[in-house]
């Protein structure tokens, strides 16, 4: 049971967001630009980074939710790949410039010292520009904060897969802005 | 230096919101509401927390700067244990409320599943109601986040004490919107 009143038939951090509208509308408007505005990172490349920090950040309702949205919007080859990924269990499916990135998302998950020059090279050697390398540390961070506060205020992760389908194909379609209640 | 491109003057996360702002416009209004919002801590709490945290996350930039934020806002007595707290060498200068939140904030800054619900209860026996728990654990996922930004891109640290004591008499005085450039 979440420890603050929210409507409980919400999961996750839709019912912390229609709780409390006024933080709802700046966080929707900011990850709205991080996940969907201007990039050289693909949507459902940033979705991978997303999926990825919250399974390591163990935040089960996140990383489905993250992990359906990215299956949407990556392209069918690439969408095989977002499981294993996301279990770690495999990086060789995804191109040297994601791994080098998800490597860089992995040192931030530990603390945002963590991340090394080489790393940051490495990621430049295999295509990575200056906004690739801003959008998969800022993605990391905010999703070290989202989990938080989804986990730390124990929220409900419902366990039927068809729910994390149905919020996949909506984040997919219509992204984080207006869909306050319903995200 | 930095990883990325960024105006060499400027010290940390201020020199990332000004070479990305449109990342800055929905990250600021996020903060201000957060920060200086409607709330039932009041802004000076808050910003305790956010020093408190990002001390834990070994974020000096941060740290020092909401350190600075904590001790314009806060009334003169207990704008005099902010170090103390921040240090975390002495929590017995705050009142049992804010113990609780800070010890709430604490299990958030190591991971979302590491809050109780006996921290939430002792915070609620001292006081603190929905938003205030609410809040605590926002602020410390959030600052969890912004110290992630700014280390794990290797902003500039500046050592002077001038340069944080101007940013708290600023960010006290005028908030987090509108002010990019100088945040």
């Amino acid at each position: 049971m979440p420890y603050i009143d929210v409507t409980p038939e919400l999961p996750g951090i839709i019912s912390l967001l229609s709780a409390y509208p006024y933080i709802a509308g700046p966080l929707n408007a900011f990850t709205q630009q991080l996940l969907r505005g201007e990039s050289s990172l693909t949507p459902g490349e940033r979705e991978l980074i997303a999926a990825f920090v919250s399974g390591r950040n163990e935040c089960k309702f996140c990383m489905r939710a993250h992990t359906a949205v990215a299956k949407n919007l990556l392209p069918n080859d690439q969408s095989k790949s977002v499981d294993k990924v996301v279990n770690q269990s495999d990086f060789g499916t995804v191109d040297k410039k994601m791994q080098a990135l998800l490597d860089i998302a992995a040192s931030v998950q530990k603390g945002g010292k963590q991340v090394t020059r080489e790393q940051i090279d490495r990621a430049r050697f295999n295509g990575a520009d200056d906004r690739a390398i801003h959008d998969a540390v800022l993605i990391a961070a905010a999703f070290c904060m989202f989990n938080r506060y989804v986990d730390g205020l124990d929220t409900w992760t419902p366990e039927e897969p068809q729910i994390y389908e149905s919020i996949g194909t909506r984040l997919a379609a219509q992204g984080y802005v207006g869909t306050n209640k319903n995200q």
